[in-house]
């Protein structure tokens, strides 16, 4: 099997040896992390305990290929509270295992081995490694730094040839915190599926909210993507959805079949969903809270800095700062990790000019604080 | 997309039709289902409302691409204590969504487009869109049913060419119940990977017990699907298996890759696995006993039919008598259906020569009974 399946080093390497020992050590900052659960994130366990009592109870299998109608009922009132005007249908609806696992089934059902996919470079690695399944080219399309990450439509463009099935956007964007809050002419030009991940959605910090991407361009095909992995902080529970918007109805009868061939979403998780949505928006908005402090805090404390420049993102909770004064980025890593301070290089996430780090805002505040702080100092005179 | 997604007509039809009206008028008999909890079986709630409370209790996302390391050891153990001598460690097993997810993925690890795998020839139908998704071709190999299915090593060998990458075989198999006892030379000569789906495992009949594929052949890599769907009747849990053995280990850090690609395993279904092992055996084999209760009763009930020939499965739930004096299995079963007895057509699991049904052992055993006496009658003078 050719590919990133087989191009990774497999065997621990230094960097990793001295991060083990700085966690043996106990002073380890790690502002690298996505799981809410370690850092005291935890959706409220007398409300999933609850529902799943009554879950064990009735107990009963109804595979279906779209999922629980009840779920789906209840995302279908999510998108329309959030959303006046974007009518979707229970039928449009379609639950599996995860987000990672409905980029699979619409790689299936969009493209053919050899075809090709535009994806956003910088974005999070694993499109690679979906792709590769398939067969598929990922054509990274630009963004522009200068103007926030937003998408340089011209590189849109010019990436798409005529074996492009369909158009990846990541919305809030992963790592660089890009809302897409306009409709993008160079994508209706185009007039390819769009696949948008919406998975940031609840995060917003730059602008006030994030409108659906289905809602600005109702006349594209758009399959949105969501699940519980950041939205409730239940990665554990394994469920994530994909929404047709009608312009891209006419692939549910397919989607559906692909669906059936898995059935792999948990009956459980389906359906506590309903559940999460009618009483979970108060934690929801409580981490929120905690990523826009931790952006603010990070904003400001960086604020000014010779060598780190932040902005502001609109949304997600990732901060993506350059560094000036440093080309290599796993020395920058590493040098960082010498001191005690766990951050992601640029380079995980694609090949951009100038030398990048990933931080995550979820982070407990008292530790996202200090690391904040450690880094600023760190790099005050490299 | 070609294949086998397109090809499907996707709209209800006149048998549809016909059986929706038997529902209404509350005459049908069923022998079609898989689904246990549709047939009253129950894995005990209240040891998995114990279980899960302690998991909410706890909860901590802890992904890992092999899965939650306390299920991998109780599965280990399973397969010691089922086969002793067979010696598995826990990084040779692969936690997955499903039996289903586990095969796209060794799909995926073993071949590439345009390369190929043997099949039986019956199977069950699910073969052939996990195939289509990686491009593969499926070659069907032969079974011999006047050997009670088992399989046709000369058709094996001829089945095989330069592009084929992997041999499947279901042990005990879906639909025709045999079970592979001894080692198969044709498998040794071929040398190839083997994906051995053992989901039936636990549900012997015609022998003792059904050996894991893995112990009687040691020198082939041979990868070992298993899940909770069949053997402790939870298909809603959503928790398969991968186990390799020795001469599969090689594979282990490609198929971690693949595996971390999607993490489609629920946290809570796979904490709860070593409690369905330690607590869940009884009823696993009430289980059995009612499928060898309803296989005894079927087979005394149709013994020397003038038109029926059903042979005790080795193992497995189903039943897949040949049919003699019917030669279009839809007609067949279209008047089945007119006279209120659901069953699957022979061509559901592929194509061989003579008439055949489907009938599913697993039924709640008046129903079952009910059933087989029904169509004992309706085919007496057909
Ligand atoms: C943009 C984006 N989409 C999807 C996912 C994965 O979601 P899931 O856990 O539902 O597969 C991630 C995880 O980091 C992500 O960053
Ligand atoms: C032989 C066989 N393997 C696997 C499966 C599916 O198992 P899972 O629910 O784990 O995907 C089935 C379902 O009928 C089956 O018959």
């Amino acid at each position: 099997m050719p590919g990133v399946y087989t191009q990774l080093d497999l065997s621990p390497n230094a960097f990793e040896q001295a991060r083990q020992q700085r966690i043996a050590t106990g002073d380890l900052l790690d502002l690298t992390s996505s799981n809410p659960t370690a850092q005291g994130l935890f959706f409220p366990p007398e409300l999933l305990q609850q529902a799943s009592e009554a879950f064990w109870a009735t107990r009963r299998y109804q595979p279906d290929p779209h999922g629980n109608p009840a779920a789906r009922t209840a995302i279908c009132r999510y998108y329309a509270e959030r959303t006046p005007g974007l009518e979707l249908d229970v039928d449009d609806i379609f639950l599996t295992a995860s987000t990672s696992e409905a980029y699979a089934l619409l790689f299936a059902l969009l493209a053919d081995p050899g075809d090709n996919l535009l994806a956003p470079n910088v974005t999070y690695p694993l499109f690679e490694y979906l792709a590769e399944l398939r067969q598929l080219e990922l054509r990274p399309y630009p963004l522009n730094e200068a103007e926030g990450w937003r998408i340089d439509e011209a590189g849109l463009l010019a990436a798409a040839n005529r074996r492009t099935r369909a158009v990846l956007i990541v919305s809030p964007h992963n790592p660089t915190g890009a809302v897409v809050s306009q409709p993008v002419a160079a994508l209706a030009q185009l007039g390819l599926p769009v696949i948008c991940d919406e998975v940031f959605a609840p995060f917003s910090y730059g602008v006030a909210h994030v409108p659906p991407l289905a809602a600005l361009h109702p006349d594209l095909p758009v399959l949105t993507l969501n699940g519980i992995s950041k939205l409730f902080a239940l990665p554990d529970l394994k469920l994530g959805w994909i929404a047709l918007n009608q312009a891209a109805r006419s692939l549910a009868p397919r989607l559906e079949l692909l669906n059936d061939t898995f059935l792999s979403a948990n009956s459980l998780s389906q359906q506590l969903l309903p559940q999460l949505f009618s009483s979970g928006m108060p934690f929801v908005q409580g981490m929120v809270e905690r990523v826009r402090h931790n952006l603010t805090l990070a904003l400001t404390q960086l604020h000014n800095h010779p060598h780190i420049h932040a902005r502001p993102p609109d949304g997600g909770y990732y901060l993506f700062p350059a560094i000036r004064g440093w080309e290599d980025e796993d020395a920058l890593v590493h040098f960082l990790m010498q001191r005690g301070l766990l951050v992601h290089p640029g380079y995980f996430y694609g090949e951009v000019p100038g030398t990048h780090l990933m931080l995550s805002a979820l982070t407990t505040p008292n530790v996202f604080a200090a690391g904040i702080e450690r880094l600023r100092d760190c790099l005050k005179n490299p």
